[in-house]
């Protein structure tokens, strides 16, 4: 068994014109499903610099579970890349591949240049801080 | 005449894979009106910690008019518990009883500690800041 | 006590740039609002044909509960015109009005002409079918 | 290895106005995960008629990856209960639990009545059509 | 040819319960457009005042191409008028007038009060500051 | 002056965890834009089957005017290749170019099958039904 790396389900919200599935939803969760695996990698913020090979197999519909696979298949001194597999599971069928994809990601410092994926001391560094100390705090009513 | 503490009309993109209401749209209102009701108990910042006896009673559809209407039904030191009754308005139809629920919240201070509800003073803590204090200011094109 | 049209709370991800509401988010739920006021003076489908003196009165927050008040002010014989006024509460302040509109509608047959307010047996007619009857039915997963 | 029944990543547009994840979200995602362990068990149709226990231990924050594991608890006639897990990932943290649930589905047959979960040759009944034969067809553009 | 301010695709989840084009989704491209234009006059950050003459000639289906031309028609003081057509461009037709409409916004200081619209050397008021100087920083996963 | 196929302002909730604009964001109007351009080269439907070369050169933010621009590049029997390139533009700098990609589409027939981009009559074949004839009616309130 695979653990996916993102996994959703599709609904009426999702769709294009035509009824089946908006490309841009699936590669929206694409693109979180790489982001997640590739921040394993490092201590760093990372960007995206470039999609590969983003090949649609088969439509997707409204109901279908679909489940985004990243793993991780290169890594160089500051790039990441990773590859992604979407599956979509319908009702009484099994899953069927809809879509893949390779995403490469640098990591970079805090003044967005390009840095060695991992910090010497394995900790983030000063220019990552962790979301919550900045979370803006409020009061609903 | 009752006063609804939301009250909200249902559109195509609220819905499911069997075109009705999704769920999760109403759940999403009814946590927000459980909310709006319990916050005026308390001087501090609250955090839902249950939901209990959600019931479905009727599917919702697209173009009812959802009212959710929250009453305060128990106060404890530190703890808030609050009843919603959710009614849609059919055209042409009277409002029906569709979901009820009953939600209980605790008033936490700037740690995240449960604390009595009311400061003696009445105003909000410091660990309460007014939200419009922190905005992030942008700057559109 | 006024009855709201409809009431909604302001959550971050209705903010413009500048961290204060869109604007977009306050006209979509006042369209609404006077759409589902005016509904009720025909028995047909209605467009919406103009917005008069949507005023601006003050910046609406996140946390803010905003109700939409509608009313009919104007019937013709096709034509239904309805003023809404908006006000904001904010925690610890009394509600303060907003922003205001009038907006107009037409009561179309059909083919989308322009058609008496009232059937002479006071029914939907076969051009206004219940949404249900025509809604796609689906079946996740 | 548990296999998640959906895996979300929690973005900025998902925060309440404390600027942590709105509970609306959380329960949306949670009534789908338990929807669609539920479905599983049946050929028909089905509706949620109650949530128990829904507790929530933790807040969640933006970058959290959030699974939801649902599991069937059990079966009647026309009845499925399924309890569902929520837990939530940080970076450079291990999981940890947020949210469980327990909801209860009905399995309704084409007029909305409560039905035996199985028909008697284990195919969706004529009132289950699949979603594809109804999907609107449109030309964009 | 004229240079649109603001050109979208309208898909299913902009839809009203009749299926067209929810008036609320063209009224936010309507107001994002406006303030586009209206920036361009000043050095200070604006609010909507006002919006005048909102007429709506004709529905808006999904799969439409809908373009927002925004230009200035008065400057005042302290004030910025602006006009904005919009069109929609279905598969195989003409481009055809849809709405049309008048938005009022007032250049403010850092206390929200009226100020003239530029500054006297030009450059943005230390009451506006770049977005990108207070943005949180987080870390997904 | 180019003509842009779609143009969009970044908002708060299209952000990422890290406050820049979320690049799923980006890739669901670069999908729009190429399907924009690609439909006027058939008379049939179009499924998207491959993107290339998709290229991040610069974050967007908050505020940012975002313009599409789409070209046909390639036209083979049955299949469409189009060009993006999207550039953003700031408050008081020049629009920069931030992505590019490739898309390529396929026209396909009403079972879904590759098709030559023209019918003989030049009219949309029976299997392309224009969207307005399929519209649920609905009837709010």
């Amino acid at each position: 068994m695979r653990d996916p790396t993102i996994r959703v389900l599709m609904m009426p919200r999702d769709t294009n014109a035509w009824g089946t599935i908006f490309g841009g939803v699936l590669l929206s969760h694409l693109d979180q499903a790489a982001g997640l695996e590739a921040i394993r990698n490092t201590d760093h913020r990372i960007v995206t610099v470039a999609m590969k090979e983003v090949v649609f197999h088969q439509p997707v519909l409204i109901g279908d579970l679909v489940s985004f696979y990243a793993e991780t298949v290169r890594l160089g001194r500051t790039s990441i890349t990773v590859r992604v597999e979407v599956e979509a599971e319908r009702r009484g069928q099994r899953p069927m591949k809809v879509t893949e994809a390779e995403v490469t990601f640098v990591a970079i410092d805090s003044e967005g240049r390009p840095t060695p994926l991992r910090t010497e001391d394995g900790a983030p560094p000063a220019g990552v801080p962790p979301w919550p100390a900045n979370l803006p705090a409020g009061d609903p009513l």
